[in-house]
């Protein structure tokens, strides 16, 4: 994707600098994406939401009002960014302008990036520490501030978020049996080894 | 209420698409009120709030700046909702154009209404969550994540909020003597039943 | 300061009614400066920030994106306000319009003011309680609420915030053997006495 389709909605109160915007997108009032950003195809950026330069977007995205995606966030295809989620991408903030810091912020040396895998839901007003990947599938409870990776298929939520229980690709909760879970809503089968839990196929018929 | 009144006040820099606003009320910068939403008499909308359709306000409540207020959140008359305060309504959310989804966002059957009573305050940055009701005069502590109904004047906090004590409809705390309080502040005056909290009248004099 | 210097700058979508702005500061997009607001020198004022009137700001501070800044709130020289930060400023918030309310809200009465001290950090989302004071070079983690003091050169987290160790003015940990420190990383050194921490001096040569 080299320049912005021709068929991507901004709304007139909308700041678009990126030339880097995928067919079908829509980029609703007050949003600001800024240069160097990029987003894909058929992704909803809600009222609000700030997307930096560096920031990278894939395909069916939703990204809901007010979230703030920096530099260095890189997220998935059919990725959930529920409302005013917030992204980080520095572990020690400082005032940039602070004496003591000055060389710190000279280079990106302080740039910690964050990866959101295929899939993922992150409920609303979630905080994410930066440096950490959220493994496909996996939801994010509202409020929940991430400041570890998250397994695949992960339900987890807190402060800090810990692994409570187990989603479909569909977003409903699975319940395991030993190893096995069958999720009640779609049908769709999964398998738990040592922790980790593998979308095994779709309903059997 | 059919159209807006004449003496709503509107910034230049809001957007208000609905015709449902309340005589008096104000709505200020950067705000979104879309259509189909409901606002009622003497209400103050801050800066950046978002008011989707079918969101349904009362009179006298103070919407403070950046709140997130979707279709299916009926908020009663003179409620405080504070700063940065997120609704929600779909309680297992995924990106809509998920194949997976398809099916289930073709219809409104995932949304989960809530609502919030008379004179209720949640503090600043609360989340909450979907399918529940928030009783009339309680208060939510900042940073709360509200996750289950909420009694009448109780004071709840944390994540989840929990019942810590009770408030009055002034909003200052009560203390309970057995199942008699008098608020030390403005003098009205409560009975506990079985964890129940109810008026019995003002100030005796 | 009396009047705007003429170098700031104000991006064509801000909104500042402050005529008190310190030179080289720079106020991005949505963001909303009410009159009677005071900023000082090489600020940077994210998209979306809302600062009120009788908030007061230092010099070379950043105020990251969609920061709520009332009046009450004073934040010193070279502080950090991160993403979504929230202040408060009414310990016991009702909407002013509440009938048994209306003679509390009709002075300033109810405003317990906030006080941010030199070089703090104040992590993404956190929510800041009213009436406190945050102690210089202080660092609030990532989605925190803070509901009480906070001391010099703390590391705080968690909700309530809670001091979890200690940081340099450099924002990297400390780690005190017995009562004295050295920064791993710039080689400041520190002082430990009755739990509060002093700056000693720079690194040895």
């Amino acid at each position: 994707m080299e320049t912005t389709a021709s068929n991507v909605f901004i709304h007139p109160r909308a700041i678009v600098e990126s030339d880097q915007i995928g067919r079908g997108t829509r980029i609703w009032a007050s949003a600001h994406v800024l240069k160097g950003a990029v987003i894909g195809e058929n992704c909803n950026i809600g009222d609000g939401a700030f997307i930096e330069g560096g920031a990278k977007i894939g395909n069916n995205v939703t990204v809901k009002n007010q979230c703030l995606i920096w530099e260095g966030v890189t997220i998935a295809d059919n990725v959930f960014v529920g409302p005013n989620v917030v992204f980080t991408n520095d572990p020690w903030p400082r005032s940039p302008r602070l004496e003591q810091v000055k060389e710190r912020y000279a280079t990106k040396q302080w740039l910690s990036p964050t990866q959101v895998a295929e899939g993922v839901s992150l409920g609303a007003s979630v905080t994410v520490m930066c440096g950490i990947t959220i493994g496909e599938y996996a939801t994010v409870g509202i409020g929940s501030v991430v400041t570890r990776d998250v397994p695949a298929h992960a339900l987890v939520y807190g402060a800090p978020a810990r692994v409570m229980g187990a989603v479909c690709r569909c977003g409903h909760k699975l319940q395991f049996q030993q190893q096995h879970a069958t999720c009640g809503t779609c049908g769709h089968r999964y398998r738990k080894e040592k922790e980790l839990i593998q979308w095994v196929g779709p309903k059997t018929i």
